[in-house]
């Protein structure tokens, strides 16, 4: 059966929301889904590796601080490089998704980080797929539904307001990672 | 006297309102300003060339097409090859715009792209400052004036919508480009 | 039958020598082949947008000038917009090369460039899976068949002194482009 | 007078033999200097804070693992957000520095890393203003002195290879790193 990790660090909770949304989306494509927490000093269990080595695709989650992904996160993409001794990873599918609290919030420079890890491990990166709302209107209230509000395309990019993750990113963010879970689950099975 | 050159090239006409915006602030700031548009075969005027060479500071503009600056502004970046040979630009101050229709839109990697050419050139490269606007209500109908509304730093992004020139960017991003100008050429006094 | 595409620009024959050494890696996996050419205009031929169109997989070159892809590359990236409103290239496979003088050269912004774009067409991006060299003997006389010297993982970089295209880039940076297009050749036949 | 600081972090102490060339460069110019070691779970002392929070100008040095800065240097930079929040850094100067075992390994990420953070702070980047060696026997032994043998320009890029630190990086690179210290040191007197 086809397997899908999404391993993800999450600061405030907001990220996390975003990983169940992503979570979602591959389950509904009909795909085993392994979820993978990052502690805050970057560790992850050792049975977490065993899962993420036997998948077919890896999905990154982490929030953008300063411009670029979380510390913890860093610390572990920093301990992956065991398995890139063995080429471990090479030729599964890899994706990644990153939220901020403002729409740029240099989340582009967090999805090139997780991009370039993937393409150490020689791994093969799926693309955003969905158009994206390019309007002014998008995403504001009373318009929440829109799909990739922000335009982003090389993973997911989510906005989340200074309140709880229950709040804010909207429902189209959600949806839109959702859709980006299902997509990568799907790829993941043509994949083989 | 301090002198500022905003280079740019301009499809529809959006970044150029952007660029006007930029000259504005410059000029508020007490410095002298050159306006410089790139044909759409990347070509400037020899008077152009000289105006740039003589500048304190150059100011980059492009609009971000398919997730990099427009085809007509790459060309004008590599005919800068020509000055690099000679070390030309090395010391001047630097900084740079860029406009497309969604909130990314993938700007981040045009801002790159004029942040690697000016380090090429050996030039000194000024962020933009504003804090961002950070939630989802900036930028919405009735609330335009916010700063920094989309949360770039390597320099200035603004949003167009599929309307004239004259109805969009926003308010707020024009006087986020505005402001940007003042503090380029403000720095470019300090630096002497 | 699988068939995969070379679009590419060269500016002094140095980045053909390496798209021509993609092309046999392709034809040497098996899979049917086409080689594009962007004029200096950034244009290509007619005939030439229907092999993209029903190509499995499409592989982007161009020399890294002033710190990103070169300007009539960027003409043909731009419009390539045409194809992106019809989503035409959506789940086809990517992969980039890039040429430059120096062994870095900023060439990587060059293949973040082609992945940004490959990304806003909804494409999959197959990274290069070499191991690098990684030492400092790499790549010098007496040792030019190293793979991967310059360790590149988003696509291949390679490296040309100013001399004829027939004497550099070296044989192991030819060799690294070579396995490239008979990866993605691979790839494109297991993705189906 | 003026004061810069150099902050890294090194895991196996080649970055570190850069970070001390720097930092020649940046008393020989004149200008006083903090060095501070970044620890591995990416604290620095409070008297550290202090030094930089008075300096002119923040050099920041890494390592590249994995594509991006090390992960306890990411850990220091998120912490550098409590300083975000008053604008303490704005309108300092900043540069950077980073050592990986190959030519490129992907270093040009995070030199990228540091100018975000930098540009998010409102400090104003210096780029590496050294030509570059641009030849494939640059670097090699026998020729150990070449300036900016990597060819970068955004900072300074080293390669070590796996042997002790006070073999590798060669005396080019630390002549380049040096180089780029004084030349800091040099723009902080000029910004005033």
């Amino acid at each position: 059966m086809t397997t899908i990790s999404v391993v993800y660090h999450s600061g405030y909770g907001h990220t996390e929301v975003v990983a169940l949304a992503v979570g979602e989306g591959v389950k509904k494509a009909g795909a085993s889904l392994h979820m993978i927490k990052v502690g805050p000093d970057g560790s992850i269990l050792d049975a977490d590796w065993e899962h993420l080595n036997s998948s077919n695709a890896i999905i990154f989650g982490a929030p953008t601080y300063m411009g670029s992904v979380s510390g913890p996160f860093k610390m572990f993409m920093d301990a992956t490089s065991k398995i890139w001794f063995t080429k471990g990873w090479e030729n599964k599918l890899a994706g990644g998704f990153t939220n901020s609290l403002s729409m740029s919030g240099d989340k582009l420079n967090s999805l090139f980080q997780m991009a370039v890890l993937a393409a150490q491990h020689g791994m093969i990166w799926v693309s955003q797929a969905e158009a994206n709302a390019s309007t002014s209107e998008a995403g504001k209230s009373g318009d929440n539904a829109s799909i990739n509000r922000i335009g982003s395309y090389m993973g997911v990019m989510t906005q989340a307001d200074n309140v709880a993750p229950d709040q804010s990113p909207n429902s189209g963010d959600l949806e839109t990672a959702r859709r980006y879970g299902a997509r990568i689950a799907e790829s993941a099975k043509r994949w083989g």
